[in-house]
């Protein structure tokens, strides 16, 4: 399974940039193969100042050896060794209309001390981060996961936005990250699905990102905008700082255990203001965004 | 004590304030007053887009109430009442070329479930963050601390440099946040110390503050600087960013003690970027401070 699910994600991984490539239609990923010191490594491929994508990053890595402590704890195991691998992809448009977006899609195995595999799970999803809300993005974005997951069990997609909607929410702010998508973890061999029950569904999920973005990028990327939606659009990145450095499970989790920095904190958007006490003025298109943001519905998506 | 050191920073914002819109030349301090439900509050002047300070908080607060659960767990106890005050400051200078600069003094006490005091004690420090290094700028900043120190305890500058080095270390990139201070916690009435003994210290460290700062803005003020170098520093001012919302124990206490976040968050700087595996060239004067960063040195110092 280790060998089948990465190689499905190092495919994905060519068709994703070489897809964005066309859409952005003016600079290229450049790749960065790393390993790491404790076993496995990863390539890391980013755009920069591209003419849609302002900074973007769509990584893939497979790392394996001794459990770090961290995760020791978390499991309760005394010893033992781990293999994990995934695809994380984020992507900050210059233009404020087009929103942000996150995915990553990722497979864990845990071993014994004498090396016999004790566990293996599925985790991922993705999520859309807009600065200005348009409802036929939001409903096109949440439709596509929806489909995605329908071909599967007709309870994944209300269980994985639910998720999804708890998971990316900034406590200490008291607001969502975005207009939400999928989130799921642990998902095992258990409850009627094989281990490739799960893997047909997550790569199912993998396959129809694009399909639930670019269309996005492609009805937005014409509008025009001023510097002041640009300044909105900043500091709204600055809540995406602040949920990754701050509640990140995935963030932190590869601080703690000496994961490629550079490739960790690549999704931390390009250009970023904190204003002291920002607020909207009322009835403004940002005070739309910030008060679906703090009120959270399920009929956002009315598909 | 409480009275007499939360007279102490009121009193100190005040000259702080007046001194600093002095400097500026074109901006004032807006005040904020809020209160805290559980209890107490504070007084917060946030000043933005200024002449020399493009964003700066001086913040004083005093709450008190049930201990939070993370201070029971931190100090062992099942129940129990605290109050605490300090003054918060941060100053994020427009140009490159004039250092960041972070204080905070601050006063705790706790009582047993009679309302009975248990403990007091006295923390706080300042450290210096440069852009662009200017030896005799952090030459002066550590003497006018050390002549505070020296005033008190020929051991104090010396241990609570120390401190400050230990503490304001960015472990995730393996560099120190800025050329340090001093950090000193837990300043109790011991070994000869009085609880008085202690305020001594404490205000006299406040009181020379303005000394060690204001002649390096004075100073760098006049120096021309380009977009290139003003890049470097909203770059810098990243690793500031990843500091504060990782590692800092006091915002990330405020943060889980339903402090007001507007105040907390003052700390974060106006403008920042994320670049990719940014790295300076050999021999610039980038280059110059990232060494000096990667490598403390109890010799920059050389008072």
């Amino acid at each position: 399974m280790k060998n089948q699910f990465y190689q499905y994600i190092q495919n994905l991984q060519d068709r994703m940039t070489s897809t964005l490539e066309e859409v952005d239609g003016k600079e290229k990923f450049q790749e960065d193969i790393w390993e790491r010191p404790e076993g496995g490594g990863g390539t890391t491929r980013v755009m920069t100042n591209g003419g849609i994508f302002e900074k973007g990053g769509v990584n893939i890595s497979a790392v394996h050896g001794e459990l770090p402590e961290v995760l020791r704890t978390q499991f309760g195991v005394e010893q033992g060794d781990f293999f994990a691998c995934g695809l994380s992809l984020v992507l900050h448009p210059k233009s404020p209309m087009i929103p942000t977006v996150h995915a990553n899609w990722r497979y864990f195995e845990m071993y014994d001390g004498n090396g016999k595999m004790v566990t293996q799970w599925f985790g991922g999803g993705q999520d859309l981060t807009p600065y200005y809300l348009f409802d036929e993005d939001v409903v096109h974005f949440h439709r596509v996961c929806k489909e995605a997951c329908d071909r599967h069990d007709s309870n994944f997609y209300s269980m994985y936005k639910k998720s999804c909607d708890a998971y990316f929410w900034n406590a200490h702010r008291n607001e969502a990250r975005g207009i939400g998508g999928l989130f799921f973890d642990y998902l095992k061999e258990e409850q009627g699905f094989t281990i490739q029950d799960r893997y047909d569904f997550v790569t199912e999920i993998g396959d129809s990102f694009l399909r639930s973005y670019i269309p996005i990028v492609e009805r937005t990327r014409g509008l025009t905008y001023t510097q002041a939606h640009r300044d909105w659009q900043e500091v709204r990145r600055g809540r995406y700082v602040e949920f990754n450095l701050i509640h990140d499970r995935g963030t932190l989790f590869g601080l703690k255990t000496n994961g490629r920095i550079e490739s960790i904190l690549m999704s931390l958007p390009p250009k970023v203001q904190w204003r002291y006490h920002h607020h909207p003025k009322e009835g403004s298109e940002e005070a739309k965004l910030i008060r679906v943001l703090t009120h959270p519905r399920d009929g956002i998506c009315t598909c």
